[in-house]
């Protein structure tokens, strides 16, 4: 299994820890220490030994920020997290704090005087993260000061070992570009912007740029790593070398050197003593390295991530890959849909006992390498809870008359997958029809939109919500986020919402998953992934447009669809979808499963 | 008349002005010089006397710079207006570069050597401006310096007298706010602000605040001046005393003091000496006062005009007005549509005949102030040039077969109209019922949506341009601009296009107009006023939606649509806003007119 179900949080140790952390901020002089989910590569999932957070505090959600000071603590999450935060923290030792609607700095200022400093860790904060607090805190006349060790980590007794999984070479066939070809254009762009070097820290930009995948981390296929890659000469891979196996070694020597993470210090001071221009994404890089450069006499160039847009957009073997694996995706997908329609009437199957049978199905393709992310199995009202996950305590049946969501995706060698369904168990209400047909139209909204080049993904999210703005109706997340190649399920620059800056461009991938929750009754959200399509003549138009090709293949439950509800594109656009599920995924299906997919996905209206 | 045909363009003069500004720019040992459109106040409009860039080149778009250098002279200018400057100007004197596509730091870097001065008059730029254009210059060693006075002025022999047109006090009837009341307002903003003082430069934030109405500038009824408004105490307002008469000069006693506009510059330096924190908008405000202020040791707080988002959200007597206006308006429009049906179709009237008449119906309501910009009067592929006014030498006669686009609006006491339609002239082609359907669509779109709180404009953008994506076309200016109330016709903060990053607020009144383009054959525009309304809980919803209400009440020519294109819910808004119109603008009518109305709002489909 590659989920489990078990609480990962103990809040019950906080006291302790709280207290222990306390004596050791007193005996370094600080009056409080910033705790931050984060790691040195702001990834959204964490290898164990780095969950802080989850340490001192008990929440395990995947942003956030504990502030400890001599006496009071609060833990600032975002409105996801506000209630998860509260169940799995003490209240006693917590103040639990909404952001942005609330602010740190504000809280701060009640709690300290004039002059306090503040300690924080800055291999675990981003240069503008960091450039940000201290702009409000001076404000309020507090400072903030790095230290040189994480006092979280002399205390943490029975912390994790660091992971030493070993690495895996991303075959060409999959990767579609040679390690060398993407050097060769980070090196290009590094000579246009007249800098010396470029430090990389986020592990699935190294991960894409050297072509190796590993399993550090849960769900996302990547080690943990540093590199520079210099305008001129061989980039390093600072690297475990006990991950590195001898025939890989081989491999990765042909073009770049490989060196232990402990190196990387010495190196940046030598990029200082040569007094070298280095790119730092001030988003993405811990301002540790921009201290350590600045101080060495390096000149720090701000600058986006190179690797982040290549990336993002997927070339041919790539993109071949993501169909071959939503293809596979949807033999499992429809396996699982099946036997829950045999089995979930009967009341006895819970949210766990699904999830468990999707991986299974999942497993049985004989290519799953690990899910995507936690699946999200959600009976009737927990449905409502955006980033529900099953615990073995909060797990709950699915009961006729509810509906069920299921949130779930795989990595695959040829793609990474990301589907949501909302199921009808046994006979749904009017109600629940009517808010599933509002949520399919914001769905198909985004099929089907053409759009020119130029458009950002801010520019289309408002087309899902529009048939929900209608009723009167609306959610509280993105449309959709960036998703890799057998990478990141979340990733930049491309995203449909609000903060969607980035103009959209063919090759990127993108999930469209509009919702619907409804605090203590159901959820509702359908999620496929979609691929930005090549800019293409309309017949009668003057200019090309682009749009979206479904790379998803799993049927929508026609239990919960009234024919009546939609407008003839929309009913055309579900029945299209439906027959290609056929056409691509009935072959691939036997016996029962087989005759199950062919009935769901039959003619509508 | 409000609105003259003549071309305004000298370019013949051109030469010997450019050779007596080298002359000029030579004695002061300058290598160049700017010279903008803006004036003092960054109004869209000029008084006469501030045409600076129209007197040396030849153009009189509302936008643009030109740079003379002592070999060479280049006018940028951005896409709408490169044909326009191409014809005004004399290409041996100006090269005329599309901005943003060319840069002109790029121009300059080619033409000037390192350590080049170029000039500017810190009266004509504002903070904002010379802030980028110094750190883009400074990349190719090129320095700015500012100018005492500016060299045109002395050089501008028959320049025209500084505009001296009374002002009138705006009535509470139609401001729905007193002046003192609005000051107060302002005071309390620099108290929480904790500054000292704030400088005002745009003449309708100073016409708002005040309640004061001027005739300084064709279409805006605004006056020349500057107004400080200190935290504490009377605001002092810097005008022309021969401006204010008597009676005037008692009403604004109350609350203001008045001084001559030559008083500020001591002002200012009597708040640099008292080291007074002054808040001036960077985007508005010259950098002439930012650099006074500096230099007598005032401290600047950068700060968005306070009056923008006050004057924006219109109050209940504003809104009442509004509606009034456009109710006089739409009187107008239907006599105007009733002429034009009658004697178009003979092909003998032209492009300003039919403006004239349609001003004669504006001045024949009694209550027509001025036009809030000069009437876009469009016969066929004239159509295409979005920014298209008709002069004596390009006017074209309205043909039979043609489309006819027509843009204009009223400047009344209680409320700024601003209306496009477009007519056929005799039988419409398929092509064009095709078109202008698409066009209503995407007018209907935006006239339809309902969106929550927090909805910026460039959020709903998208939707009008939807309908145009799908059919692979497109337009390239935004959906709508904020308007006044008896103020600017073009005001923000509130805008639908892709720049629209204000949250609309109720109160709010925007333009929406879509349209489509074909060089050399037509264009489609419909434009209504729309206002934003406020929220309201939808049946069946959980979450309160705004909408808008439409303001402008003029049918849409029913020979050019076609219901089959249109969705129930198109058809249906249609049929209720020509019922709407038939309601509360056919009483108004008598005889012909009357039957137009009637037939031209009958139900369709």
């Amino acid at each position: 299994m590659y989920q489990s179900f078990e609480e990962a949080s103990t809040p019950s140790a906080s006291g302790d820890r709280l207290k222990a952390l306390r004596r050791e901020l007193k005996s370094r002089k600080l009056k409080g220490f910033l705790v931050p989910h984060n790691d040195e590569h702001q990834d959204e999932f964490l290898p164990a030994f780095s969950e802080r957070l989850a340490w001192l505090t008990g929440f395990t959600g995947s942003a956030g920020v504990a502030i400890v000071l001599d006496k009071g603590a609060a833990l600032f999450v975002d409105g996801r997290y506000t209630l998860q935060a509260r169940a799995q923290t003490d209240p006693e030792l917590f103040d639990v704090v909404q952001t942005p609607e609330a602010k740190a700095s504000v809280w701060l200022k009640d709690k300290l005087k004039k002059g306090t400093v503040l300690g924080y860790d800055p291999a675990l904060h981003t240069i503008k993260e960091i450039e940000r607090l201290t702009a409000t805190l001076d404000r309020a006349g507090i400072k903030l000061k790095p230290v040189n060790s994480n006092p979280i980590d002399g205390l943490w007794k029975d912390r994790p070992e660091a992971p030493a999984a070993p690495i895996a070479p991303h075959p060409l066939k999959f990767a579609g570009r040679s390690a060398q070809d993407k050097i060769s254009e980070v090196q290009a762009l590094l000579k246009d912007e007249k800098a010396d070097a470029v430090l990389l820290t986020m592990l699935d930009s190294i991960a894409w740029l050297f072509n190796i995948r590993g399993s550090d981390i849960s769900h996302t296929p990547v080690a943990l790593a540093f590199a520079i890659v210099p305008a001129k000469g061989r980039p390093t891979l600072f690297i475990d070398p006990a991950k590195v196996g001898g025939n890989l070694r081989g491999v990765l020597n042909e073009f770049t050197d490989i060196a232990k993470p402990a190196a990387l210090e010495k190196k940046l001071k030598a990029l200082g003593k040569g007094k070298a221009r280095v790119c730092l994404d001030p988003e993405a890089t811990p301002v540790r390295f921009a201290l350590i450069l600045a101080k060495a006499g390096a000149k720090f160039v701000p600058w986006a991530d190179p690797c982040v847009l290549p990336k993002a957009i997927k070339n041919e073997a790539e993109i071949r890959g993501t169909r071959g694996a939503h293809r596979r995706d949807g033999v499992a997908m429809a396996r699982f849909l099946a036997w829950l329609d045999e089995t979930a009437e009967s009341g006895t199957v819970d949210e766990i006992a699904a999830a468990v049978k999707l991986e299974e199905y999942r497993h049985e393709t004989g290519e799953l390498k690990d899910l995507s992310f936690d699946t999200i199995s959600a009976a009737g009202a927990n449905g409502a809870i955006v980033h529900y996950r099953p615990t073995t305590r909060t797990k709950q049946a699915l009961k006729p008359g509810s509906l069920y969501l299921i949130d779930s995706g795989a990595q695959y060698l040829d793609g990474t997958t990301d589907v949501t369904r909302t199921i009808a168990i046994g006979t749904p209400t009017n109600a629940m029809r009517r808010h599933y047909g509002l949520v399919l139209k914001a769905h198909i909204a985004i099929a089907t939109t053409r759009f020119p080049k130029g458009t950002r993904g801010q520019d289309l999210d408002p087309f899902a919500r529009r048939p929900l703005w209608e009723a009167g109706l609306d959610f509280d997340h993105g449309t959709g986020h960036g998703v890799g190649s057998y990478l990141a399920v979340h990733e930049g620059p491309q995203r449909l919402s609000r903060l969607g800056t980035y103009a959209l461009e063919p090759g990127m991938i993108l999930s469209n998953e509009p919702g619907l929750y409804f605090e203590g009754r159901y959820g509702i959200r359908l999620e496929n992934l979609v691929l930005v399509t090549l800019p293409k003549q309309i017949a009668g138009g003057t200019r090309e447009m682009l749009g979206f090709e479904t790379l998803t293949l799993v049927p929508f439950d026609r239990r919960l669809i009234d024919p009546q509800q939609l407008l003839p594109f929309e009913l055309a656009w579900l029945n299209d979808y439906h027959a290609r599920i056929r056409r691509e995924v009935e072959p691939q299906l036997a016996g029962k499963d087989q005759a199950w997919l062919h009935r769901a996905t039959a003619p509508i209206g």
